[in-house]
Parts: C-alpha cells; structure tokens; sequence
C-alpha cells in the first residue's frame, strides 16, 4: 500500500541564530499522525544552492499528498500563512552557504509567482477558531522562505498526482527573544517594540498541526 | 502569627473586552504559596473613582510584604517592569465608570513621581533566565496602571512596616488577538504588525510569580 | 509630431479622507516636462469597477512611453517603489464605490503576478541619492494600488509600442497625519507610533519626479 | 536694558551619526527674534559629565525667560512634546565621552521627577493647528535628552526669576534616513518600518519656533 503523507519541512537555524522554530517544529509532527495521515518532518537547509535538489528528493521519496513548508518569521507576533511565492531572490545577507542574492529568478522561465494551494482561508479561520492569532499574508519575502514556497509549488505543478502546498511562518520563540533582550541589556541597545514579539512553541506546533490537518481534510 | 501576604492585583476587564490576563494571573495566583509565603490574588476594578479605596483597603486588610500589581498593555510584546509611578492620570477614553481625565494629578500634593519598590533589575534578570521576553520599562503610561502604582506607592510609604511594590504590564493573550483578528476580518480592517503580539497567559503567569519569587527573596 | 508623453496617476481621496498626496502629486506635475518630456498628471477614481476603464482610456488616448501611478500607504515611513502586481483583489474595507472583495482574480485568465517594468532598483538608487528615504517593496498590498499596477502592466503588455509602468507607494502628508492626532486627542484613542509617519508633499512630489526621469532615461 | 531671550539648544551627533537635526535646529533659530523676544540657539554636548556645567552656565550667563531643549528621537514619526524629566540616567550605549551609566541618579538627592514647565499642551495645540504632527509624551527616555530637561528644570528651580523649561523631541532628517537605508542596502539588512521615520527639517524648527512662541506669549 502506498501511503501519501503530510510532509512538514522546517528550516535550521540561520543568521547567526542557535535555534529556529522551524525545524523544531517540523521534528516535533514527524512520525506524528493527523486526520489518519502520517506526517514526515524534515529539517531544510538554509541554502540557495542546496534547496532545489533538497526539495526534488523529498518531493520523489516521500510523494507527499500535502505539504506545509515552516520559516521563522523575525519580529512577526502572528501565524502568517503565505498566500503566493514570487520568481526571485533577494538577499544581501548571505545565507548558510554563504551565498548573497540581487534581484535574481529562482526559476530562469518560471512565471512570475504562483499561488499557495492549500485552502489558506480555511487554514486562517481553523486557527482563529483555535484562538491561534493568524492572518493571510501576500509577501513570503525574498529570502529562502521564498524560494522554499516558489519551489514546492513549481516542482509540485509537474508532479503526477496533486500536492497541496504553502508556507507558514511563525513567530519567534519566547526563549529567543530572551535571549536577545539580555544580549541587548549587556551591550546596551535598545530594542524596539515591534522586533521582539513571539509566540510559545507549543503554540506554533498547533499551528501548523491544525494547518495540515485542514488541508488533509480538504485534499481528501 | 500575623503573616504578612504577597499580594497581586490584577485589572478586570475595560475598554470593552471580554477578558483581561491581569485578573486571571490574579486569579491563578490567589491562594498559592511562593518561597514559603501565601499568595492573595486580588481583581481592581478599572475605575479611578474607586481604586483608592480599593487599594487602601487591601493593605489595611492584608499587610502584604510585597505587592506586585499587574496590566494589560495592549500590543506590548514582552513583560514590561514599571520603574516608575506619576502623580497624573490623563486618558481620553473613558474607564469602566465612565470618567475621563485630562491631565490631572492623582493625588493633589504629592510628588511628581515615586520609584517603583520592587527589584526591577533582579526582576528583570531572573525573568530573562526563565527565558521570558522582558525588560525595564520608564513609563506606566497616564491610565489607570499608572495610577495603581503611585496610589500602592504612595500609601505603602504611610505604613507601619516596609512594603515593596511594582506593576508589571502584561501582553494580550493569544485566544484576544485571535478574536481581533476574526473581527477585523469580517469588518475588513487591517490589523498592523505591532499591535497583534500576545503571551501565553501561563508565561505570563510565571512572569508574575518570578517577580514575587525575586521580591520575596529580597526582602526577607 | 507624436510625442509619448510620460503619465503619472494619483488616486483620489478615500477611506473617509479629505486628502491623498497621490492626487497632489499627479495634479502638481501635470503639464510639467521631465527630461524634455511632457508629463501628464491624472487622478484615479478609488474604485474597483471602473478602474479598468479608466486604464485603458488613459493608455489609448494618451499613449504614455512611461506611467508611474501613485498611491498612498497609510502609517509608511518611505517611499515604496513596488517591484510586483498581483492578479488579486482582497479588500474588506469598501471602495469609494461601496465594492468589497475577497480573494477575487483581478483579470480572469490574467498571470498571477506580473513585475513592474519600471527601473526600480536606479529609481531607488536615486532617490537614496537625492536624499529621499526609499526602499523597494515586494507587495503593494491587495486594494485598489496593487490593482491599478496590475492593471496598467496587463494592459501595457498589450500595447504596439512598450510602456515602463509601475507603481510608488508614498506616505501620509504632516498635515494628515496632525488631523488624525488632534481628532485621537479629542476622542482619546491613543495612536501608536507607526500609524502616524508622514513625508513633506514636496518630497514626495519630488520623488515621483525622480522615479519619471529615471524611467525616461532608461527608455530613450 | 537686561532681556531675557529665550533659549533653544540642540544636541550634537551622537551615536556614530554624521549628523543631529537638534544642533542644525538651534543653530538655525540662533539671532532671529519671535514674539519680539530675540533668540539663542545653543549646541549641547552630548556627555552626561559636561552636561550639567553647560546648562548651569548657560542659565547664568543667559538668563532666558523660556529654554526649549530639542533631541533626536531615532525612529520616531512625529514631534514629542516631553512631560516630565526623571532623575534617572541609564544607558549602556556611551555618550560621546564614553560614559555609560546604570540606573544612576542625576541629582543625589534630587526630587525622582520634575515636571516640564512649558506650557505643552497649548504647545500640542498649536502645532497641530499649525498642520505639524505632535503630541505629549510621558517619557524623555533615560539618556541625555532626559538628563538635560531634569537639569534644566532642576537648576532653573534655584533661579531667582522663573524660567520656563521643557524639552522637545524630533524625529530624524530624511536625508539620515536615506544615509540609513543605502548603507543598509549595500550590507544586506532590512530596516524595519518603524525605524526609517522622518521629518523635513523645516518642519522640525519651524515647531520649535512655534513651541518657543507659544512659551513666550504665556509668560509674558
């Protein structure tokens, strides 16, 4: 019997950072079951160069029915569920690899952008429901959390049987911005209001949990 | 034996909410005990007309050791230690007993401002530990947070014995924003980044209990 | 002779405002030449259903060689030179019509996003040079801006001779922004610091013109 | 004949800035005459050792009948009308001296605040009427700024004539800014909303000049 799973990815930490939500969430779902599907979660890497490929397997070995692709968000006090991913790369600071990125294409043909196609209205309002503060976003950035979503949906386009695909991202965690406040406090700069919102892992974890499982439902 | 209590106020519910974290923190710590000291967890009515009463009451009544004080801020991402109190209400928007203030002095001879009693530095580092978002805050604001630390303030300094007091300000909950968010959704207006950051209520709830732990330890 | 004259749109008041520096801005460069070029300044209705219309009648009567349109960002500190339009209307808040929209295509058939044609990162190079605060956006948000820049690119596509479009995205007038702080003060709402940046009409004026010289020496 | 001017100064760069609109402000207010009252703007160190020498000397060889002091407020969109001056000094970025200070009172055995004696709400009142975006606020922060108003309001306490005291914080020159957003565009970090406000410097002393009206009309 061949099982299509929900695959969860969530990326390493990245820009100096020793821990990112996102990949600790997406261990915290794998060999979880939701809706009676079984959720892989695999950590990405936080690498131009290397994501395509990474994305290519996982989309062979695993033939995923849905994915939720997962991103830290840095000062974002709510769960921003991406509603489009554009063809490009902008970045001056460089990634894992060390890699920098001016205004380029992910895709050198590819269109312009492609929409998320997991039911983000109902995804919105499932965490509204669950008392999660959500909102649709209409920019996933231009950095790899980008080029994660503008990847999955384009490789996925090209795939056999439907995969629904998005990003979401999340919030820092509490512990993180701790962490930087007592940072701030030694070196003596302030933070502004606005960069240091989180939300408890736990939280997020639901989350996206309820994001899967809506469109689980959904894709049946 | 007289047993000299920590006390906690905590605000009820105004500006037309269903819920204030204030007043469930007050609420989840009546009753405890902390570092071998009973806990009284009290709600204060958002009414400038009654809350020095109320306040004078509780510490005739109680004689608390310590009393830590607890607002909502709403859109404040991380806990917030209030170093100072000022002799002034000022607010445009009614309070619960419909009364507004413009730039009026709490109290009609006393002085400008009066230090929060409380170790808000030990506070402050203890909370970053537990890897809570938290910082030192200059200003209470004009509402009635501010003027329940300068009435706790100024009426502890007549007592018999030594009382230290502070006010925290506490984010939103996230099941608040979420209902927010839902509602500007159906009304169609868009909720800016910075006043949707929330806190788990059992973080903030730990929060307080830190602090009354912190103020504990400091004033045996 | 037939000169292509170079367009600049600002939408009208709208949201209950008595203002909009885009309309400004269109009406003070009306009739002005830039790098030898006339330009024509023309107002935009705020409304979805008849925007379309007004697009293409401005295209074929005017046939523009360059169109930068104009709207304001309500709370943006900078000029935002958008790099993308979205075939999406999302819109709770209604239009100076009365029209809301959710998650409806723009053009049936229509691309999901098609990039501004405008030299943005020059137009942003000088401007940061001419002093002007200016960054590029990936998102001119889902109301009636991002329909106008969508709009005017789908059109333009099909066009005999190429048009550079794109969209500026510019902040409230002071005049603005003290109207809204004396109508909070009266009323007692407090505003908070991000909703109330604002940029000198001259400034923002001058930007514009900036953006149009830039784009007519990039298509001599 | 003994006039007693009124006194404007502005802070120096400070911070690794080029630039601080508060010296250009004095400067450019330095020798005009407002409300037939002549002017002297003044240049302020920004150094908590020499600041207090500096104000007492300028007090005795000045004698102003109004001082209005002006600071740079990085980030912030609109003109700060500042309440109240706390004795307090905190700040682990180093003044221009290299000092930092933790929690340190100003004045030994100084009063915790002293209140602003301008006359900031027909102040506030004025500069909206004026179109200029302001408001009252309650915290001058816990850096130099602050420790100028303390001292002025402090020192101006002991003198034998009344002067009126405040100060007024404005936002940056577009034109840092715009320095801002390059060096940040060229290094690859993306500047948040809330930092990049700005005001036309115009703006910025011509509120001052209205500020130091409205103080001289109610002295009188």
């Amino acid at each position: 019997m061949n099982v299509h799973p929900a695959l969860v990815t969530g990326f390493v930490p990245y820009g100096g950072r020793r821990s990112n939500p996102a990949a600790e969430i997406a261990a915290a779902l794998d060999g979880t079951t939701i809706a009676g599907v079984p959720v892989v979660g695999r950590p990405l890497p936080v690498s131009l160069a290397e994501i395509g490929d990474r994305i290519a397997g996982l989309l062979e070995d695993l033939q995923p029915r849905v994915v939720v692709s997962v991103g830290l968000s840095p000062g974002e006090a709510v769960i921003r569920i991406e509603r489009v991913g554009l063809n490009l790369a902008d970045f001056g600071t460089a990634d894992n690899a060390g890699q920098v990125a001016l205004d380029e294409p992910l895709l050198g043909n590819g269109a312009a952008a492609r929409w998320a196609t997991l039911p983000i209205r109902k995804i919105e309002t499932a965490l509204l429901e669950a008392g999660i503060p959500a909102r649709i976003s209409n920019s996933a950035g231009t950095f790899l959390c980008n080029a994660c979503l503008y990847t999955f949906l384009s490789l996925a386009d090209e795939a056999r049987e439907p995969i629904a695909c998005g990003f979401i991202h999340v919030p820092y965690m509490p512990e993180q911005v701790a962490e930087m406040l007592g940072v701030v406090k030694r070196h003596g700069r302030q933070a502004s209001g606005s960069d240091v919102a989180s939300m408890a892992l736990a939280t997020s974890t639901q989350a996206v949990a309820i994001a899967v499982e809506t469109a689980l439902r959904e894709t049946r």
